[in-house]
């Protein structure tokens, strides 16, 4: 049975600290583009687009504090997620060359249970890249945490950390939508707004405190989380009375043996704060509403969404690291396959 | 007119670090017992118990971060929560003799604003004392917090800190009715576990984290924070998946010019739990449905609640500087009127 090569990226050993190219290695396998004689709950998949998130870097430990359902293991191909074609399917809800998103892993072909795939592809007039970031795992974080958790009402003061990041842009754009005024920050010099009202690079200020009381000289009343330790810390101080706090993230602290200490939680008492953390499954079942929301607005150019894609597989462990530089400029893709 | 003696507990001066019995003066004033001509909002009380509280050490500082309606200045009387009688009312909703609770000073009579009277006393086959406790602003504070925030499923598991302070005994007894495990930490050497599961001294505990393992080898579903710092930190690390964190206070923290850092927040993402600070005035609608549930409860004996009161307006200072001790047992009151 035909064999052809299956170029990996394996995780090397786990990591401490921050993550560098030599955690992990490119290797050539091989692989039968065939699903096994029997398999009715497996497919294989022919990946396109892989993706690159912040959360990657928690996997990477030891003991993983993170259950996604997968886990990373030295020795073994990244998993996570990506736009892929289906070369054979053993589970009849599928059938060869549909497009699909979910969890995959960073080779060029998988075998994996269906279970993993998350949604097939339907809509192709728009990029597929896309499906790994804004119609994808970045786009329902975004939606799900700042809509479902982050409750906005129009008129509100909204502040998004990492706002030039995948889910960040995102969240800036639906608080501009709803009618909010919206501040992000980012650790780029870039001045690309993405039609957020302010945006600063938190590097030029040497305190945070002060540039929030700037920017929001009546207070927070919706912080999107995604950076943790000073920003956070700073922000608690700026809250809003009944302020809403999701909490997609913290990638300043994920690199930390010793996470920075946040010192103002009291602040959660003394103005009601509901912050919250999460994990993006649950919102899950929103994806049909949430397409009828997105698409229309993608189609309209209402929505922009900066993608930073990197060509070739043997590009993946350089781009995965770079999330962690705070020079990050929009979705970070590795594109492995010509669609 | 007549005058009578009015001796009042003044704060003396703003506090910085734990106070002390010296922050405060006692002097020996007058008033005269009559509501001013015309005043048809205010009402005189003539104070029987008045309630020490944590929440008061934060009104101790001078910008406090604290928005209750009413502040602290040195050469006022300590303003607080108490049960009175009415002397006299402009108002016309109250009557003389009527006994109430709500917010009132630390003085033996008041002309207060009859809005600052939360709520009329009904029921007296119960200790008045209670209206300061059980009855009042903190059996209202552990009936919202634990209930409605804490939103508690038979069988989960619960911890609470300052367990042998007014609102975490009721918060135990509450989640044992539920049908809740729950474990109270207090920092005394008292073994009175006022039906709890279980009670640990964290004074004995060089490793909280541990004790917690050791307490809850499964995880905690409910943690009802009253203490902060630590032992929150230690208690991130031991939630379980869809955890809550009602935060009512965070009483280890209020002395410290820079509160203690707490480093795993990240767990908030990784379990998907809720963290929500609150001020029980929110609750306060929920009063009469609350004296249905407890009262029967407190008439069969099936809850418990312990007091500690202290004779006479002049042990004022010391009870309140007290509840920083971490020696705390039980509610504490000032009683400085016969009934």
């Amino acid at each position: 049975m035909a064999q052809v090569r299956n170029k990996q990226v394996l995780l090397k050993n786990y990591v401490t600290g921050f993550p560098k190219e030599s955690d992990m290695e490119i290797v050539e396998g091989s692989i039968t583009l065939k699903v096994p004689e029997g398999s009715s709950d497996v497919v294989l998949l022919k990946n396109l687009y892989l993706s690159c998130d912040p959360y990657m870097r928690i996997l990477m430990y030891k003991d993983t504090p993170l259950s996604l359902g997968f886990q990373y293991s030295p020795g073994s191909p990244l998993t996570a997620f990506g736009v892929s074609k289906v070369v054979e399917s053993g589970d009849p809800k599928y059938k060869k060359d549909d497009l699909v998103w979910g969890v995959t892993k960073w080779e060029e072909y998988s075998l994996v249970p269906s279970a993993k795939i998350l949604f097939k592809i339907d809509h192709t007039d728009v990029p597929l890249s896309y499906y790994t970031g804004i119609l994808g795992m970045p786009g329902m974080t975004a939606y799900g945490g700042f809509f479902e958790l982050g409750c906005p009402k129009k008129g509100e003061k909204v502040f998004v950390s990492a706002a030039s990041g995948a889910v960040g842009q995102l969240v800036g754009q639906f608080a501009k939508l709803t009618g909010c005024y919206v501040v992000g920050s980012a650790g780029s010099q870039e001045k690309n707004k993405l039609g957020f009202d302010e945006a600063f690079n938190y590097k030029e200020e040497s305190n945070l405190d002060a540039a929030l009381k700037r920017y929001f000289p009546e207070g927070i009343d919706i912080y999107f989380e995604n950076v943790g330790g000073k920003t956070l810390d700073a922000v608690l101080l700026n809250m809003r009375s009944h302020g809403r706090i999701p909490v997609c993230g913290m990638i300043s602290q994920y690199n930390l043996s010793q996470p920075e200490g946040v010192t103002n939680l009291a602040n959660l008492i003394y103005k009601e704060i509901k912050m919250q953390g999460f994990i993006v499954s649950q919102f899950y079942p929103l994806y049909p509403k949430f397409l009828e929301f997105i698409l229309p607005h993608i189609r309209e150019g209402k929505i922009a969404y900066v993608e930073d894609i990197v060509e070739g597989l043997e590009g993946g462990p350089a781009a995965l690291v770079s999330l962690f530089s705070g020079q990050n400029l929009g979705k970070k893709i590795v594109a492995i396959a010509p669609e």
